[in-house]
């Protein structure tokens, strides 16, 4: 495996349930967006902040989530994310959110992403400085 | 084609907006949602609370967006729903979301539900009065 | 009365339901936003966008509200907000939301902006041609 | 000082940014509810679940907030809360919620809340074993 996985966790805030009393469903892919932040800057050592500073931007272009257990009011939990691909223009990140009091999943899936020069908006193929600091 | 599409016109809220200055990623999500609603109420002629107070719910188990335009501040958009999998213990629901000034593509995919008892909290055989409803 | 009030109808989406089966206690600063949004720009014919784009933000210094009757799923309801103070460096903007149906108050309060000039991020005095803009 | 005051840390999530690039407005509101839902549970040894589950809820009655300065992406903050004022029907909770690292204060305000029974919906006088769980 040329990728590594990363862990971060966190924990349910109130207003992410929804009238089922559950994390409402888009709120997942928030927390896979927060756990990807937080490894930038401490597993990748490579902030979104820089990577933005520095002209570059991801941009999403598919998200799949398989649904499997919820997670409830107070819960915490561990995104564990990892590139699954990087190519010449753009990455596939895999994600498995899993509750950590049962250890059981709760969803799994992945985002594409294609890397924008934010100054002209468009895809560019990925410097290898760039592909380096993903590469760990 | 076996099952009706409909159409839900909504507008951003400068909420939905992030960092980005778009719409941000998830809130394609509540959209989808919030047209469903509308659509059961209004051309399904079952409102999702009759639908609940009758004993019956939608657990999503799989959601994907393919994004291909971001929508921006104060934008109205079409949402375009339809059922495309109606099978014994769930369904799948197939979604475009429009740019109503430009008539482009925003985004599309598809969500898959089961149906459960909110009872038992189990899947359960859909009925077929629920399936006629569901089979215009 | 110096300043006019201007009126909103919206509508609540599902993910702004929380776990209390409301709408979200946070929310209605969300929908007073919009509705703010959409009269600078179809009452003020002066679009946020415009407003910012030379050079000039509003920020938040005081947010007020007072809770009376919750809305719910699906609800139609009605913003209506106008200046009641216009001073030299900010203003003050009264709300009331009231829902549809029942024609009952929902929530009431107040906010307080501070302009600022986005260069700078500080504060100014308010030219006259804002003041004029506001003063309908 | 009758009540004491706690503090609990937070960390701003990537979807809590606004267009403004800063914590969206009404954000902070969901802060003061993670942190107070946080201390009930850990400080007052009284979790919100076991509250409802006896038949009590809380219902918002006013929500005030000065905000001083702007959280960021990915500060971490303190929320500071309290009862300011304990009565027959209602308590009023102040705030602080202040930059980790800055140790400045972002924004301070306070909420009042009704006590209801969850059956009826209808204020009641707070019992003295609900008075005494709050009285530390």
């Amino acid at each position: 495996m040329k990728y590594s996985k990363f862990e971060t966790e966190l924990q349910v805030r109130p207003d992410d349930i929804d009238m089922n009393q559950h994390v409402h469903n888009s709120r997942y892919f928030d927390y896979v967006l927060a756990a990807r932040y937080e490894q930038m800057e401490h597993n990748y050592r490579f902030p979104m902040q820089q990577f933005l500073s520095l002209g570059f931007g991801w941009v999403i272009t598919k998200a799949l989530v398989n649904y499997k257990r919820p997670l409830g009011l107070g819960d915490h939990f561990i995104v564990k994310t990892g590139i699954t691909d990087l190519a010449a223009k753009g990455c596939t990140v895999g994600f498995e959110i899993t509750n950590k009091k049962t250890g059981k999943l709760c969803c799994d899936g992945e985002f594409e992403y294609t890397m924008v020069n934010v100054n002209t908006g468009r895809s560019e193929i990925i410097p290898d400085w760039i592909i380096e600091h993903y590469t760990i």
